[in-house]
């Protein structure tokens, strides 16, 4: 299967798949470039924080979430944009040497009324450490490509 | 007025500020890490696509946001975590060029029941290029410290 159209989707399928790491390295460069908190940057300040240690930002998770499911998720995915998307928690710290991986669950899909060449798909997004702990979940909103028709 | 603790937060309040300018450099480089799709990484895919020409990625949008609300936020937030975001939205693609900025709305105020040292704190952020359209907005939500009594 090359790629997956909006009529290869089935909602209540789950697919579980990707890995990313995190160093203390990594960590500390996208918090310094993008989210400077001491708890993000710093162990002796993460120590005294409420994250009890040095965490990830939350964006770094998401960005590194992003990336596994462009590159890991089986099968192709005909993405064309992404609208948004709906409750996002970050449920517990990533720590470095934490390794992640994706469960993708399609929740629904919908052909366009005012688009026949796509359709729109909701799908729950969750985020796991190498204990299987659930670190980040949200529901992602995105526009799907149709298959395309021989008659154009 | 050196930390903002949740006292001294007002519903209602609006702070705008913020800049971050987007090159084609740094928009391939963050796609080329986080989130390599066609329309983020090469002009000629990019034209063909829904977005008619490069875009950011709107994780890169939301990570520079994050930098502007930590660097930028008039009066440093007492800021201890995050729980997540409700509701985001990426209304328009963000071009090499672009410069943003942010406006932070504070929706609503209320201490922990639980926690007496800290409650939690609402806000609308939104994103905006330079000719003042609105590329993302979401709902923060987050925990805020008390102001430190005296006696404890």
């Amino acid at each position: 299967m090359s790629r997956r159209y909006l009529e290869d989707l089935k909602p209540g399928e789950v697919q579980t798949f990707g890995s990313a790491t995190l160093t203390v390295e990594a960590i500390k460069a996208f918090a310094a470039k993008f989210d400077p908190q001491p708890f993000h940057l710093d162990e002796t300040a993460a120590k005294a924080s409420l994250f009890q240690g040095l965490a990830a930002s939350g964006w770094h998770t998401a960005a590194l979430t992003m990336q596994m499911l462009v590159c890991d998720m089986p099968g192709k995915l005909a993405l064309l944009a992404s609208p948004g998307f709906d409750e996002l928690r970050w449920l517990k710290p990533v720590r470095p040497g934490d390794q992640l991986h994706v469960r993708c669950t399609c929740l629904d899909v919908s052909p366009s009324r005012s688009h026949p060449e796509r359709g729109h798909a909701r799908f729950k997004i969750e985020t796991f450490n190498q204990a299987d702990e659930c670190v980040m979940h949200y529901i992602s909103l995105t526009l799907i490509a149709r298959r395309p028709t021989a008659s154009g």
